[in-house]
């Protein structure tokens, strides 16, 4: 039997990961417990590996492991980029061995699986879905979740398309979706959350095909965040849920947001970890029972809001269109906790309808 | 008797002022009655040049008056750069003769003044602070207003430093407070949002010296919003408040945000205009009475909010800390407002304590 | 018979046509005799706007007629975005009634034309194709050249694709090339190039199709250089060469810098002109001969420079590869001219063999 | 006896050491012969960091120490930030020992050294400049140089001020000479470079105070390259030149370009090292003959070039205008050398005069 735990502690630079070596070093956890990491860098891409490889050295040192076998056992997922008020920081997934009986009641369980290593032809493909189909099924399982309405959220990070791998797959004789990498991460992003949505039931596999992906937009997760990266080879899923049989003190929750005002969707995210929104913030006794609290953020994928135009696309700085999408979120959420320690990710293909964002919150129960 | 009035429509892009044009051509207001503009232009500096110039030609053509006549007549207090959720849009004020009689109660009323035309040396020094306080003294007067108490917005435009100024005030044998003209026109800005607090009795001038502009975050003005820009050479003053002699069917209000996530105190600002907020958000019947909103942002003059850090000023984006301040407070209010058509405006010199946003509404009464 | 100039004045700002006005008024040249604009100026796209705008302003004031009729007199051919060492400046092509006899020997000579009125469905294929090059035929035609070998530079402004312009045309039922419209854009300016190849002779007609457009890019113009924009509606071209029968003091020429370390690439352009090149520069003779130089750079075409890698596309500012294209192309080029005065564009479809910088000049005879 | 040697390797991205691992698994340099690195990465600071971190963990596994001895042996300095053409690559600095006997002709020579530990209130001030004097003076007695002409190159990397080292010094009651970091870290770049200048004779100390620094541009070293870090607690000095005691088969030669299209100064650079420019390039025979070049670039230093205005202060971008320059001059430089494996920093204060281009190149003799 495991303990489910998320720890979130804030990083000073992309490669401060003092506060994670105080948290083992204090006892407070244990570093073999680590079953995931779930960070949010400011910075480009190369501050995003360079955290990474701080983490890997950290968990290499005191798990007396090679930095190769920490990439292998602990999925990072590293979202980079900050903007407004985002404050960097790192969660860790922690399942701790424990003896403790389950009250009975919903708490909150893990379940952290990788699929096999997928081939530069398979992103953003019928078979990317099938495969993280499959991955977050297994990880459901091994969270010892067995209803999917407990599930509320699956994080997965996926291979990114690269010039590289372009290459690859030509040399190959094979066809990628797309011959421009962010074009093709796009869809494999997608396909992603189709998988998700596939695996969880939100949606039938006879609705879908190649070409439904990243053009049908009706067709959605409803508690999937996806994000590629270079780095990866395989898709790295951490499903994130409730179970009786979970013997944690924490519980998780979600909702959604409609749109980037709709602060009711946002006030159900928090009502559904059992906290209490008060006149539009937490209660004063909740903020404290916050763990951690995950939005994916997609005002970029609407062209306005309520009517009204955003100008994310056609300014010139469109490029980090992402970035302000991730901004508008996080300040709406961070403004309803008191508290801007919560990570924003962005880029919602398939992971709700478009322009919604999607909030998922971890409490002690 | 003059009923004041604004007017807030949509741009399409910095040059578009199709909608003001519309207004005028259905006989919704007359362009001899605007006294003043306040817009929130997309792009960069050369964008709000461009809108400005766009406004000048129509004024100019339904005027009948040439488009140096308009800049004289017309202050263009125009804001660039957005960011998040910004929608870029046109406020105009409006003072059209009414022989309607008062109601006896408090409404908006309007006063929009310019002091002389300074000289570079004169930014950023008391004598800015006092040319700038009998000039809002002169517009307060001018809007009937008697009770500074009554103030709810004072909007500035004070002319920035520029390198040709430099080295005007060189050439001369003159001294400019700072020949960074980034410097400078922050130490413009400083001291006039002082001046606003010396015309309204918020701070003495005995307390007052070239020393502390920009030094002592202390002295601050809570209903002060100030911005420069390279096109203008006096400060243009426009006082938004409420008086008792006003026949305005509208109605002022203010409040401050102490910080980016002092929700409490963006409700104050709403209530204070007789509105009502419920669990978050504008009541919805208080929605459509909506007029305008001006939120004036500080998150970049803190390091940091309740404790953590952001990245508005290390991250490579820093020199655009202050759209990233813009985006937060325009995020956080426009979703108790259910709209994104609300201004907001960065550079919190003096413009309330360190890390606050002034939130100025008007409402139908 | 027209004596064919161009002169190209400094702005100090994207709105400052304040030198055209001097040549104007100090009767350098008549105001009606400009036939295009060709300029370079600082910023986004908005500056881009502001600088025609004002140009327009002007234009209509000393030729007395409107500025819509500015607009379509006139053709202005904005570069936006400057980089690196690059000045902002105007360049005016003048044709100036003459009763002079041509010298007999090759003398600048000049065409400007525009194409019909272009539908978005159009932009980006075969029809685009054809009808620029009808279009520079007829440029061709009015310059009195009558050997292709003899036109050094094609300049063409076509239509952009924006939103509007998709939607417009999904309402008409009609497919767009690509509903992305940088990706559209990018197609347009690829088409117009490859019909300034077919009216030149540079490739047959029979070779094209839709399918080859920024597809095959064996096939390219060598003087072409084009770009696109969302206030053009139909094609502006203007064609830069020699005739014998033209009375201008003036010589144009061109080389091709095959990739950006060509220099003996650069030097041919110069030759091309008459004038000579020695230990790298230009005989200080020649200096003051130089009236104008045009470069279109095509770094961002290709991924690296012999067998190097660069970090136009990689690096997070990879939306702005083309001004790193032009700064650098800018930089090269006006170490050799001893001046940085000139003009440099970028977007390289189909205009010269991927990675190549175009260069035309236009000297004194 | 030492043979001084430089080895230049690119890299695929800020991580990639895998040239340099190669270099030493082909055994053609021993890891221990690496006395420092000088090395040009793409991204931002974290990029920077992350190669650092990259190459230390790639030397303490080849060196089979930790990687705290690695940051004490070997001074990494990195020069982050590419654009134009720049292509990211490592300078590795050997001094292999050898007992070949000089051939007593002058040859390259390498002195690597630090400084004492510097206080922040230091940074800046007459004590740095003093500081960097000595650890120059005893880099070129290590180098075996003994005429301060001989000397080509000295590359300087200074602690950066950051905001806890500003807070660190006022909570000992100590004064920094600027409470802006990015305003500090200049002063201490501008006292280096002043260092270097004392040292090598080029300016008498009896000229030198506080407060020429940064202010007086009339002083400068025509050889020092200086960077700031905040990663340093020292300076970290490589001094290059030649000596004949050295019995190195490379030399090293230097130029000074006034002006950023002064092409005869950066000749001069070539000529220096031996190598030949004919036409305006290397000559064939001796471009292989290149080991490494680094041009410390100076055009931001000027407000333009020869009397023309260019846009990298004024314009959205003036934040990253060090990397303009550096693009500016990295291009010019590399069209001449035919590569653009070349480093470029950018950061003038008294390196140099206001607006120069400093040239060194090492080549084999």
């Amino acid at each position: 039997m495991y303990e489910a735990q998320v720890h979130c502690v804030p990083m000073a630079s992309p490669s401060d990961v003092s506060e994670v070596a105080r948290l083992i070093d204090e006892g407070r956890l244990s570093a073999a417990d680590i079953v995931a990491v779930f960070a949010q860098t400011e910075g480009d891409g190369y501050a995003r590996g360079f955290a990474a490889q701080s983490l890997e050295i950290l968990l290499s040192e005191r798990l007396k492991i090679d930095r190769e076998e920490v990439r292998q056992r602990v999925p990072m997922l590293m979202i980079g980029g900050t903007a407004g008020i985002m404050t960097p920081h790192i969660n860790l997934f922690v399942k701790r061995p424990s003896s403790a009986r389950p009250s009975g009641q919903k708490r909150l369980a893990l379940g952290v699986r990788s699929s096999r290593v997928l081939l530069p032809e398979e992103y953003g493909t019928m078979v990317q879905i099938e495969e993280v189909a499959r991955t977050v099924r297994e990880a459901v399982a091994e969270a010892g979740i067995t209803d999917t309405a407990d599930v509320h959220c699956v994080e997965v990070k996926c291979p990114a398309m690269t010039p590289g791998r372009v290459q690859d797959a030509q040399r190959r004789g094979k066809r990628v979706v797309n011959t421009n990498p962010a074009a093709a991460s796009s869809l494999a992003k997608g396909a992603s959350a189709l998988g998700v949505a596939v695996a969880l039931g939100e949606i039938e596999t006879s609705t879908l095909s190649d070409e439904v992906i990243c053009r049908n937009w009706d067709l959605y997760s409803r508690v999937a965040s996806t994000s590629a990266g270079g780095e990866q080879v395989a898709c790295r899923v951490v499903v994130i849920g409730n179970s009786t049989t979970s013997p944690s003190e924490l519980v998780a929750g979600h909702g959604v947001m409609t749109d980037q005002l709709d602060l009711a969707g946002a006030y159900e995210a928090f009502r559904s970890a059992g906290l209490s929104v008060q006149d539009g913030v937490l209660a004063a006794d909740d903020r404290q029972r916050i763990r951690a609290v995950f939005v994916n953020a997609g005002a970029d994928f609407a062209p306005g809001v309520r009517g009204r135009r955003h100008t994310m696309h056609s300014d010139f700085l469109w490029s980090y269109s992402g970035w302000q999408a991730k901004a508008v979120a996080h300040a709406v959420v961070s403004a309803i906790v008191g508290d801007t320690l919560l990570l924003a990710s962005a880029g919602a293909e398939h992971q709700g309808p478009p322009g919604a964002n999607l909030v998922c919150v971890i409490a002690s129960g």
